[in-house]
Formats: C-alpha cells, sequence, structure tokens
C-alpha cells in the first residue's frame, strides 16, 4: 500500500481561508478587508476562532478547503468499502480498461492467512488457478471486463481520492476506529499522518470518532473511551447524590 | 439477478406532486390550494405542464418522487460500479458479517466464457480452488472479512438502492447505453422495465442519454442516433447554403 | 405559517422497508425473501431492529424513507436560512415570476415587533411605502424581477420541501433546538408534529439534538440537557474517586 | 459588488492533478509513477488529454479542483439564487448577528429603477421608511434577527463561496445564460473573468451553456446559438434528402 498527499500547500493558507469563511458570517467588512485583516493577525488569534467554531458544531467553514490523495496498490475490498463515501471524489483504475495480465499481479493478502499455513496454501493455489483463467481469457481475446470476474478482492487497485476538510474529518472519525475493518484503517492512517505532518493545526481533529467526540458510541468498545451509556448514567447518579 | 421494484404508488399520485411543485415556483396560491386545484384538474392538463418543465430542463421536480429497488445476486463487479452513483443510497449485503461458506454459491458467470470451453473449465477450476480456500479459512476460525479476500468478482450479492427521480433519469441515460457493461445494463434494463409498468408516464425519461438528448455524446457512438458532431455540421452547412 | 405533510403513507410500510434494508446488509437471502419475510414478522421485533441500527449510529436505512411537506406563507428570512439544507429538494414560489402586486400581502412581523408600539408603527409606514414602490414599479411595466429589490424578508412565499429521514432527523435536531431563530423553529415543530401523528414511531428520532444525543453541544445551553463538557468532568472525577 | 478569486495555484498545478487522476483510471501505474511522469511531459499532451476526457463526458476528474471566492455587496435577492446550487459551500453574512445599523447601507438597486424618476423617489422614500425602522428596532434592544424583517432585498449581502470545477462549469453555464437575471449574471461574469486570468485554460468550459453544448436548450432563446430542435430537425431533413 503506497499514500500520497498530493499538494502541499502552507498551513497558515489554509488557516486565513477558513479565518475569513468565519469572519465573513459575523462581521460588518467586506471580503477583500477581511482577507487583507488575516494577514495583519497573528496566527493563535486565527486559530483560536477557527477552533471555537469548531467546538460550537459549525463545521461549515472546514468546507472550503480540500485535499487530495493518491493510494495504490489497495484491495478492491478496501476500494469497494471507500467508495462508499459519497461526499469525496473518486478516480480509480477500470477493471475494464486495463489489462492486467501482463505483470506479475501484487496480491493483498491478510496477515491471518500467513499465520495458518494450510490457508496460505489455499489461497496460493487458488490464486495460481485465477492468474491462469485470466490470463488465458485476455490472450483469447475475451474481453477485460469479462475476464475480470475472476479476479479476487485481493487485486490491487489504484485510486486519486479527493475530499473537503469537514469530511475528511468525519471519514477520519470512522475509518481509524478500532473496529474498522484492518486495510482501510491502515489507508486512513497513512492520510492522516502525511496531512498532520504537513497541517500540524488538524492534528486534533483527524482522530477516531471517539477522540473527537469525548466517547465512543459504536455498539462494542475498545474501551480507550467510555461509552455515551455511561457517561449519562454516572452523569445521572450524580444527580441524585447532590439532590 | 432478480431485480424488485418496492413501493407500488398510484401513478396519479406522483403526477400530482410533481404539478404541485412546478405549480409552487409560479403560482400566487399556497400549497395547500395547489394540492386541492390537483385533485380537480385534468390528468393530461397536469402531465402537460410536467413535460414543459422538463423540456426546458428544469429538472428539481423530479427530485420531489423516489423509487426504491431490491436487487439481488448481482456480481461484485456490478455492485463496485452501482454504488459509484453518488446521489443514490444504498444498503449492501456486507462480506465482512455474511458467511458465504454455508451454501453453494450462484457465481455470476459472463456469456463469452460460457463460449469458450477451455475458459469455462480454467473459471471452473478456479472457482473450486477459491471455494476450498475460503471455505478452509472460515471452518479454521479465521475471520469472514479476511476469508473474503480470495473471493472473486463473480460472488453474487444484494443491494437495496433509493434514488430519486431525476437521479433516476440521469443514471438510466449512462447505464443503458449500449456502451455500459452488460450486468449493470442488464440490472437497469430490469429497473427500467418494472418501473414503466408501473408508472407508464415515465417511459420517455427513462432511456438512454441519446433517447433523452436526441444525439449521441459518447466517443463512440453505436448508430441509434447521430453524434452531436454530426448535427451541428449539417446544421452549418445548412446555414451556408441559406447565405 | 401553513404545512402540510404530503403523502400518507402506511407506517407499517415505513418500517417493512427499513426492516428489508437493514437485513440486506446482514443476511445470506435475496431481497425477495426478505420482503415475504418482513410480512410474517410481528412489527415489535422489526422496530427492535431498527432502533438497534440506528442507536449504533449506522443511520443509512433511514434514507430510502422521504417525505414532502409544503410549507406556505413563511418569510423571505426563514426561507433563506430553509434552502441552506443541501440535502433537501425545494421548489420555492419566484419573486421573478409571480406578480405580489395583486393582492394584500400578509406581511410575516414578529411578535417582538407588536410589543413595541413605535417599532409596529414604524414597520407599518414602512411596509407601506414598500408596496406604494413594489405596485408603481409593476404597473409601469418594471419586471417583477427588478420591483422586488424593495420587497423585505417580512414577504411570505411559499415551498415545496422533499427530504429523506435521516437528512429529516439531523435537520430537526438543529431546528427544533431552542437556539434556532423563532419563525424556522416553528415550521419544524409543525412538521414534527404531524409526521409523528401519521408516523409514531418517529417520536424519539424526531427531537432537538440534546434529545438524540442526552447532551447539549451548543455553546448556549437552555438547560434541558447537561453540556458535554459536564458529562465528561463528572466521568472523570467519578474515575478519580473509584482509584 | 466585490469578487475575489482567493487562491492562485499555477496552472500547470492543475492540469498535473487532472492529468493523473485521468491517467489513474486507464494506467497499469501506480501513482506515485503517474506524478512523476506528469512532470516529464509536455503540458500540451496533458491538455490534450484533459480536453478529451471531458469531451467525452467524463467530467468526474474536474471535481479534483476547488475554487473559492469572496462575493460582497450583492443583494439578498442575488444570495438566495446563489445558496440554491447545493454542490457549494457557502459562509454568509448573518443578519441575525450582524448589525446594519451602524453605518450608511449601500443598498443594490436595478437599473431599471434609476431609469424611472418616480419609481426610483419611491425606492428612496421606501429605503429611508426602512432604516428608520430598522435603526429604531435596533435602538431599543429588539434583537437583529427580529429588527431585519423590514430589510429588503436590496440589502447587501457578502459570502464566501467554494466550489469544485465541475461544478463550477454546471453552474456558469446557466448563470452566464442571458436569461439568468442581471445581477447574478454579472457575479459569475467578474468570477469568470478573473479564473479565466488565473487559469486560461479553462476558457472554453466556464462559458454559458449553449457555448459548452453548441446548442441552445432554453424554452427562450437569444440566438446566440440554434436551438436543439432546430438541429435535429435540420439533420432529419437531410436524412430525408439523401434517401
Amino acid at each position: 500500500m503506497n499514500v500520497i498527499l498530493f499538494d502541499r500547500y502552507k498551513e497558515s493558507d489554509l488557516i486565513n481561508k477558513m479565518w475569513v469563511a468565519a469572519r465573513t458570517c459575523y462581521s460588518e467588512n467586506d471580503i477583500r478587508s477581511l482577507k487583507i485583516e488575516a494577514n495583519n493577525i497573528p496566527i493563535e488569534e486565527k486559530l483560536d476562532l477557527i477552533k471555537k467554531v469548531f467546538k460550537s458544531g459549525h463545521l461549515s467553514i472546514a468546507e472550503h478547503i480540500s485535499f487530495t490523495y493518491g493510494i495504490s496498490g489497495i484491495s478492491r475490498s478496501c476500494s469497494h468499502q471507500l467508495v462508499r463515501h459519497r461526499l469525496c471524489t473518486f478516480s480509480q483504475q477500470s477493471q475494464r480498461y486495463t489489462d492486467l495480465s501482463k505483470d506479475d499481479i501484487d496480491w493483498i493478502i491478510p496477515e491471518s492467512i500467513y499465520k495458518d499455513e494450510y490457508a496460505l496454501a489455499c489461497y496460493q493455489e487458488a490464486l495460481r488457478a485465477i492468474e491462469k483463467a485470466y490470463c488465458y481469457c485476455v490472450d483469447v481475446g475475451i474481453k477485460a471486463e469479462d475476464a475480470r470476474f475472476i479476479l479476487p478482492n485481493a487485486c490491487p487497485t489504484n485510486i486519486t481520492v479527493t475530499t473537503n476538510l469537514r469530511n475528511l474529518m468525519h471519514i477520519m472519525g470512522l475509518r481509524l476506529c478500532s473496529r474498522a475493518q484492518w486495510e482501510i484503517r491502515q489507508v486512513f492512517q497513512e492520510m492522516q499522518k502525511q496531512t498532520i505532518e504537513q497541517y500540524p493545526f488538524l492534528k486534533e481533529y483527524l482522530q477516531p470518532n471517539c477522540e473527537q467526540l469525548g466517547f465512543c458510541s459504536e455498539s462494542q468498545c475498545c474501551g480507550r473511551k467510555p461509552k455515551k451509556s455511561e457517561l449519562v448514567k454516572i452523569y445521572k447518579e450524580s444527580q441524585n447524590v447532590n439532590k
């Protein structure tokens, strides 16, 4: 798996843009003036406003910022999950128009398979049979779009993804959770790492849901944060004690 | 493959709703009055308004109508294409939480494979190896979410899809085209058939793009309609002749 | 202000549809079988599944259900807020193509204005001047689209709105909050009332955010529910006590 | 009215990004390699691919590019139209939280009003009455959110707008049309001018619908391009002649 964050903007440009957007809502000044103002205010002050706005749940200013990622060598299982995020834009390698018979395919195989010797042997046998079937079909002129029906989820794919920051915060919340499937979680961990390296102020916003919320809202909890029902229960108990 | 149109509304209810929405934009009357008016106007008159509005490209009134389809037994290739339509809602059978090892799997195999005896033999050999690998993994307690990496595109899936009529017209335009991949085209032909049976007035709107537009906008044309460039060329020639 | 819920489906139809959508994800059965199954299961059992799915935050099944509302006689301030909900469909009375000079206009005037005699007098004087200017312009043939520049926010408008249930839960959460502006809150209270009357099982989901969440996430809290920060604080204290 | 294009990226960066996205779909190479390849290919060659992809109607690669505009001093009529574009992000000056009584308001008044002396006099009288009512209300402590009900469409507003290039092409098509309302058309003409100045390759894509399509699809046509029905008619005649 290989992930690249495309554009490398200056962190201050992103902060300025969100600050101007936030100020547009509450200021009498026109936007030209706000842009000039943005250049004359310390960055901490601008970050304070942005954090306050985010904290009160008004996340729309984060939609003015977008990031593009190039993701290569993930399984088709993973891409099938990924493209379900309907507020992203995707450009994905087509199995209809790409001929995968030319090179050795770098199948994606879960660790749990590697750990069981016989499972791995079965996998390898099946993958050999798959390659044989696929290559034969392509060789005799059956279209790639039909030959590919034998290709497994383990087949690698490449995908270019763009999303705005608001949606990125949302999907990071879901996919960095310990309950997310391991491969898509790895993709988001890599996206998170590169994005925070370039834009350190985003660190607190690109986290699993429980870190963003302060509690866990999953039905099964890893214990990193208390469940919401626990918070509410303990709060109610404390209210009864105080009566 | 099996497709079901869920709700069976009365055609007149759909027409009334779109007529009220269209009239909301241009009438001084409030919506309660418009609803009463709708009941007292001949259906042809209401259809005339709707068709006129559609013809002038104002398709938003079609967003007030939604349809739900249950689609079973399509390949994962097909569902991967389908879920790319970001204005639809999908509830899809999960390969993480469903164990497919219990029954015989009804693989989806393209006709082009059946036509080549050796291709079919290779396919069947690969499918046997896949079933063996998948079932072994599940048997020894490897999670379905990992075992499934060996499952091929040919694996069947079920999906419940909801879309509004505006988006349905758009995606029918794309997927009924002769250039669409055969399986997803079959899905849409079945959706088209059942929807038109229930709502005959939709016949002219649930058609491939070229029928909706009057010309073909694909790079490769099947000849059913002229290409747009041809229309423009002949128009220009006629203008020169008239000079 | 006048609100109408358009379609009056059977509650059981909505429940069946969401149950089938939820089961699609986790069942080996095809959707035709699930639809038959839905008819043979007690409604409580189906509701239990839906509530469990909602509770774990998987709200997408609620997107398969849509409602349409006709809203008449709200101010243009209110409609300008309303149309910001980008996942709804709107058909709104046009001030470009509707001539409002024919009848007496039923201006929307806030209660706070009625309570101050002089404010009301100023309002009435301004409204007379506005009517005079608007009617003169229309009379001499200036287009309604230009004459309307003098029309105030107090000007009434009609709008037909469609949204799916997931988005409805989201916007009810925002607009039923005591911090929402009074007019749009009234609109949503009326939508809430009619929707719950028709579909009682929706009562717990069409509530202000704090009721849906168990805590308040606004920066200013009305006291109906504790703020999230309080919950977290008391939880942390209780953890320290237990050590 | 005042429009600012926010970010000033290099044109070549935009072209590279769309080229990589387009190539992702049809190439066996991973995205890292495609990014390197992009740097070694002449810009004309990259533009050729992008234009070919656009021409065949596959516009999704244009969604990877976003632009932000600051628009100040437009009427509330104009902003009410603008925010109907649901694929944009908006941060708009709030009339609830901004007090407009402090300064002279720079009302937006259509030219057609200026041309009729008495219309202008009526307008000015009404605007004076409006200012008086608004300022009195704010002075006596009535909330701005209520005082504003008397503010007219002519009231100026500021708004920060972000959209991806695909949607920008779509809304330019609608709003640059001679049938669009004059104020929003001016906004888009200014957005068009600044965007093309910075990114000349976008010139052919940021045009009214008829220029993008080659024909007019409006019900009333300004004559700049022939109507689609004319194209089809002349084509059919030419086919009959050839028989």
